[in-house]
């Protein structure tokens, strides 16, 4: 276990009913607010409406940045930022999915920097400061909800880059599992495709001796796995859509970080599928990361064992390691087939032309490398395109 | 799942050689400290001499109040309160095991309140305000390092009484596991039981659909079953040492509270044998628990086959659930044997005579029930006494 420090900042508030609270957590930071939306659902179900009583009965004055979409781009980071100067405001409330919020925590980060915000997801410059962010989540996947991360899209180029920092990660989260039930399918099983794959992009990894994050990871991974078909079966199943939305937060707030060096190849790979096809970023994590694991198992087989026997309760003979790493794959893309999302990039019609194309943008024209449980180059990240078809 | 609010706002710097840090963590809440420490084991290894080079450094000013023993008494508390007011100190640094920060924390808390600090612990006023407290951490076992909890002994009466506030959460703690390589196996043994308890207190619950925390629970105790062995039997193993340090924290800084009510009877139960016995609090615990759970199984058998099943790996014929229930019950009582606790009252030596008078103390004069899994009366705990001869 390698040193690490510690600290969830984000104070979550879970549970029915809880959204009404949005006015007086916002109150505690400023009077002053942009309230970053994205398409019109959360009108039709009404928590539009109770956002903005519960802001005006804090006296909270805001302006709207609406329209965001899947796959955030730049573009409204740029307006969002506008608006916040033009407007003096000074707290950046986020009511939607995980593009919402990640859009919400660019436009906070780069109101009070000079150059251009972009500077940060490009590696150019560090932030220092940002506005306070808050929100309510809508979609459980990303867990940006309580995260440092922030992804954003810049249309010029179709790059799609992440920024980590501190800085980011929201002062309040209000989660009502109640705000899933009209979630489509579809979203809900990509949603709990990334939530396993940021569980899984710590899981993999070379640091030894670290057994409860191991199994606090084993059991994000199994609530998952139990409660999505449940969640499927019966949109409005209050209990697993609270233990998906709750796991979701868990799986990215740095709780199974602790003393790791998480892996992280996979998000960069399927960063590319999602920013040129556009498919929801769950669904391009189901195609990239089995076909990850079937190119670096035998790196490490025994954590695929693991994985294997304490995730996906495969029995086999123990004396075949290969045998029973493949099964735990199989049975995770069983899963995933089950839920209704793809596993090859032909189940999401997306054509093979790209594949170079994307393996020299994730890797820079091959001047770094991917990942840390096994550093591929861009001829490695061809092979698993290539693995993926 | 209930509704809840979740942040665990102390910042954890884990791992080697962390303790030189202190002074600087210090520094970020004032230049003027009551130092708390222990025995003389700090001075013996060396840690002292760290501290207080760290502090000098930087420029920390220091008074220390030492000698604080297991059990701790309210007798220092108030000689720590009155320390701090007279020498305007404001910051309340805890170096060494549970005792030591759970008297920091009541100084902390004592110390802006014009009336009797015991007043917190005897729910006779409730705190509003408290000094910052942050803690070198040489003892894993309560938690306290995260927690809201801090349990002080009144020697007028020898009553052993627990107060719970987020203003007495630590802002810091250090946690290096190479300090505990010098803890006597029995104290090792007594913390392990200590953060198994807390675990348990959590499990046991009535709520229903708490599958994540169910399993993260299940998470911590599997590693701290599987760690504490090879720490007994290597004393400076540092996998085990941190693995178990890192549970421990885990075990009760709310991380598995989420959405449940905890139980707490044993707690309650075993702060009655410590009080009057002065044993260690995880050998109470070793002894009480296995008595309340044979007590209380059957009001939720299915919650003790889970229990036997995924924490114990116990793999009998699920025709027999009783039977799997006390299978749990009886691997977790071996587990205690095997690492050195006692197991019933007379293993510790303690005699039977004060049984009612320890009931009646816990219950007030049986006007109150303890626990929530099961309400207790006193005869119900004057019974689980008794399975505990």
């Amino acid at each position: 276990m390698n040193n690490f420090t510690f600290l969830i900042s984000t104070k979550i508030i879970f549970g029915k009913d809880t959204e009404e609270l949005v006015g007086s957590e916002v109150k505690k930071y400023s009077s002053r607010a942009l309230l970053c939306t994205g398409g019109g659902s959360i009108k039709k179900s009404g928590l539009y409406d109770k956002v903005i009583r519960s802001l005006e009965e804090n006296g909270i004055e805001y302006i709207e940045l609406s329209g965001i979409q899947a796959n955030p781009r730049l573009g409204l980071v740029y307006e969002g930022i506008k608006l916040c100067r033009e407007n003096k405001l000074d707290f950046i409330l986020g009511v939607g999915g995980g593009s919402v919020i990640d859009t919400a925590k660019a436009i906070a980060v780069g109101v009070p920097y000079e150059g251009d915000v972009w500077d940060f997801y490009s590696m150019k410059a560090k932030p220092e400061k940002a506005l306070p962010v808050g929100d309510i989540l809508t979609i459980p996947a990303t867990g940006t909800e309580a995260s440092i991360s922030s992804v954003i899209t810049n249309e010029d180029g179709m790059y799609k880059r992440g920024l980590n920092t501190e800085l980011i990660r929201p002062v309040f989260s209000i989660l009502n599992p109640e705000l899933t039930f009209t979630l489509p399918d579809y979203q809900t099983a990509c949603g709990a495709c990334d939530m396993m794959a940021h569980t899984m992009e710590r899981y993999f990894t070379n640091v030894e001796n670290v057994d409860l994050t191991d199994r606090l990871c084993e059991a994000i991974l199994k609530t998952i796995i139990n409660n999505t078909p449940l969640a499927l079966k019966d949109r409005s199943d209050y209990a697993a859509r609270a233990e998906i939305m709750w796991a979701g937060t868990n799986a990215h707030n740095g709780l199974v970080d602790p003393g790791r060096i998480g892996d992280w190849a996979s998000h960069g790979i399927e960063h590319e599928l999602s920013a040129l096809y556009d498919i929801a970023h769950g669904a391009g994590l189901s195609i990239v990361f089995p076909a990850w694991m079937k190119y670096v198992y035998k790196h490490n087989i025994n954590r695929f064992v693991q994985f294997a026997v304490r995730v996906w309760d495969v029995d086999l003979s123990f004396e075949s390691s290969e045998a029973i790493a493949l099964e735990g794959i199989n049975r995770m893309m069983e899963f995933f087939k089950k839920i209704g999302l793809p596993v090859t990039l032909s189940d999401a019609n997306i054509p093979e032309d790209k594949i170079e194309e994307m393996a020299d943008k994730c890797t820079n024209k091959d001047t770094k490398t991917v990942g840390n449980f096994v550093k591929l180059n861009k001829q490695d990240i061809i092979n698993i395109y290539n693995l993926a078809k």
